[in-house]
């Protein structure tokens, strides 16, 4: 059987299932199955299943899945069986936020570096790391061979901010700043924009409050 | 022609053509092609022409989009014509990097209030609101119709806040706690996990790191 190529919409599922299969390990279970990760996550059973066909067969027919092997197996596909360390760039409120966040090292990431290029920041200590000057952030990745950067810069500097991180040998970024940003093909770009995810909702909850106000 | 229900993916792409737009705007330009927001945003011409069909025609044939137009149909689409107040819960360090962020009124959203259980808290100010007691969340958002909240509270607290905002009337919820949350199927749950977007980005990035060290 040759494997298909997953779609990036099936990859980014991966993530979701690798979570609960560590719930499942916390609460000591041993095996599952494609229905009851759908039913605890919110997705059909087929879906799961046509999903995790794209990387092999993980289950026997009719045995469901063993939970830690899965863990295991989508840990491997993922890269996750190394810690990436992580540049964070940007020390206000959002990159303090993100230095006392305590689920990456768990999850596969440590921030190993905190930038940014204000001297009122500067030196100061951030989830136990030395806010550094961005001014020594490309010698700092290139000398870690680090590979993700976490952008939480205000718009006017992430374009900046992201070509020198590319340049510096980054080729995955986590972009905060609402805005699209430019990057070498072979770059991942990877968008959190909450007020995009708001909006996203508010085509829902429009309809629903319009249907509700409708009906009274 | 009887318009088609658009895909969730479809919907949750309206607020990046909506941003583009209006930086479109900024730039005083008045008309655009689906081949030009497909550039600046690295989609195909022919997606961006596909998506919007769902909602109606917005281009004349050869003539491309008018931006003020478009721009205004997605506000609309979206329900945005109005200003969303939204509630948020939890006044860490992530709920203060939320009130201070000044990109959500411009784009449909404000925050009306900031809730937390912690006395030292309660009653601070945060982005010009006082951190109100989460036992006056419920009368506080049924007086003020608040659809919407966020959720930027520890894990272990998240679904009990969610199901108190969902008895209070909330039927759309942005959710920063890593943990999935179980709701009434006419609720919308956005879910904010920067490590699964890490993870989501290793797939590619680890792939690429291995195809380098191979190739030295």
């Amino acid at each position: 059987m040759t494997k298909r190529k997953a779609p990036d919409i099936v990859v980014g599922r991966l993530p979701m299932y690798l979570r609960m299969l560590n719930q499942l390990i916390d609460e000591a279970r041993q095996t599952t199955s494609s229905q009851e990760l759908g039913e605890r996550l919110g997705i059909s059973a087929a879906q799961i299943r046509k999903d995790l066909s794209y990387f092999g067969g993980f289950g026997k027919y009719g045995a469901g899945y063993d939970v830690a092997y899965l863990r295991d197996q989508l840990r491997r596909i993922l890269h996750l069986e190394q810690v990436w360390p992580v540049a964070l760039v940007g020390a206000g409120d959002l990159g303090h936020a993100l230095t006392n966040y305590h689920g990456f090292s768990q999850r596969g990431f440590e921030i190993a570096a905190v930038f940014d290029n204000d001297s009122q920041r500067i030196g100061q200590m951030m989830g136990g790391l030395k806010v550094l000057d961005v001014d020594e952030m490309e010698q700092f990745i290139h000398k870690h061979n680090i590979k993700i950067a976490i952008i939480a810069v205000p718009v006017v500097a992430a374009q900046v901010v992201a070509d020198k991180l590319v340049a510096a040998g980054v080729i995955g970024l986590l972009n905060y700043a609402p805005v699209p940003l430019k990057v070498p093909d072979y770059v991942t770009v990877q968008n959190i924009d909450p007020v995009a995810r708001l909006q996203h909702m508010a085509f829902y909850v429009g309809q629903k409050a319009k249907s509700e106000s409708a009906a009274t």
